[in-house]
């Protein structure tokens, strides 16, 4: 394993490349920090992420673009020209398009390794931004088949550096994974929030803390998700013409309103159970195997 | 407030049903525990939820029948005529045909209150059996029109012994926002889960802990939750109608493929942002309202 970047530049300074900044930083990394808004430079440094960058650094080891997957391939290709650094990657949300745009913008591909880290629970604001965010988490990478070995040690390097693990996906592979994990869960949580958006207070007291954690993720930045999703429109969109379909069919059911309802829901309230306590089993293996030796149970 | 019952007959040693019956043992009630399935009422009684019900006992202060809606009416008006207590009351999480059926059934309403304690987080196996399952939620309560208060006070004092707070609901009301709140959810993360029930470990592991959060309810006893939402079949509809259109629209934005996406999905995105909020402060004013007193922040 390639050691730890000696010098880094954060490009974005949200929630995801802040958490990079200071977990870069406290592996012992100079993190350089740019953003297009300077109060974003000033308070992620102020967490302790970095330092603004400036012109006139030598070129850093690592460059990481933490922006919406909409400016990826300008950020690496702007960064690029300006010899910012040796080997780059993103943390975007998708994959596929991101990819096909930083080839068709003119990237140079052999310093450019797509990155995709699944942190933890969304974090809307810098404020949650957190060091620990992907240690023990799965961090995809979509290498080109010319991604020269040298780039891929660096971005393992910052893999390592964050406590994540690496694993290699297809961009269109990883992409349909993420509509199922992530973003059509984040827009089926939406649309149903949407309906408590003016609700009485004194209505709302009565969820309980299941419906609060079942639509946590509904809480992230609208704007970032809007690009995430349209950057992912195809795998999300058949996702929820699934539980739409899905969901049509229950309320007809529902409406026949004959003795039979239960039976005919009972194929999808056990099928949605198995899958359930799968997911949840797989949660528990991974925390096993996550957790330093020891950490079982 | 009346004193806590002296006597009490728990009937449906399911989750709730030990719950409740630890509650009240704990609160000093003498509590017999009644279930079609013995060994429910061996397992609730070596919990400390109570002793098994034997014939010859008088009557007592207080009947809670924690069954599944369907088989409220029958239990209500078979303990009535059997003379089991004084004051019978129900914990089923549907209310409007309950109350209904109990009515037709021919059970004696002056003794019975209709009731639907608003547990935390769904608790599928009576291991899950806890006193403090209800400590500051709401419990629901039907009362009909010629309900007296004496009936009514005893089940204050059950709610006291549990540490819920009573709320009072008109039954098609309370179904409404049980639709709302839990049974739409319950079926729509149910629908979505169906499809991880044969999925690979090393694809569920990508998961993070928020999807996770967002399905535990699908884990619940798909026999008991197809028995409830066909006790609320109209207003579960509504809400899957609705959710169903929503993201059949998000859908049908996605495919268009063009660069209006995330605008078109800004309202969505923006609306359930202030939903999810506001289902977010209301918790933090539930939990801060039921803390002890400096327990605020």
């Amino acid at each position: 394993m390639t050691a730890t970047p000696r010098t880094a530049v954060v490009i974005g300074c949200g929630t995801t490349g802040t958490s990079v900044a200071l977990a870069l930083t406290a592996a012992g990394t100079s993190v350089a920090l740019v953003d297009d808004d300077p109060g974003a430079v000033a308070e992620a440094a102020a967490l302790g992420a970095g330092t603004a960058w400036t012109p006139g650094l030598p070129p850093a080891d690592l460059v990481v673009v933490s922006t919406a997957p909409s400016a990826v391939a300008d950020a690496v290709h702007d960064a690029q020209s300006r010899g910012l650094g040796h080997v780059y990657t993103d943390t975007a949300a998708t994959k596929d398009i991101v990819c096909a745009e930083a080839e068709l913008r003119g990237c140079d591909l052999k310093g450019y390794v797509p990155g995709h880290p699944l942190a933890g629970a969304d974090a809307p604001g810098r404020d949650d931004a957190d060091a620990a965010r992907f240690t023990g988490r799965p961090w995809v990478v979509c290498p080109y088949e010319t991604t020269p070995a040298w780039a891929l040690e660096t971005v393992d390097a910052l893999i390592a550096a964050c406590g994540a693990h690496r694993v290699d996906l297809a961009p269109h592979v990883h992409d349909r994974i993420a509509a199922e994990l992530s973003h059509a869960p984040h827009l089926i949580a939406a649309a149903y929030t949407t309906r408590f958006a003016d609700s009485s207070e004194a209505f709302l007291r009565l969820a309980g803390e299941e419906l609060q954690a079942a639509v946590r993720t509904a809480g992230g930045d609208p704007w970032l998700w809007g690009d995430v999703l349209a950057h992912n429109a195809g795998p999300v969109a058949d996702v929820l013409d699934r539980v739409a379909g899905e969901l049509a069919r229950a309320a007809a059911v529902l409406r026949e309103g004959d003795s039979c309802a239960p039976l005919e829901l009972a194929p999808t309230l056990q099928e949605g159970r198995r899958g359930q306590l799968a997911l949840q089993r797989a949660g528990h293996g991974r925390t096993a195997r996550d957790a330093p030796a020891g950490g079982r149970g």
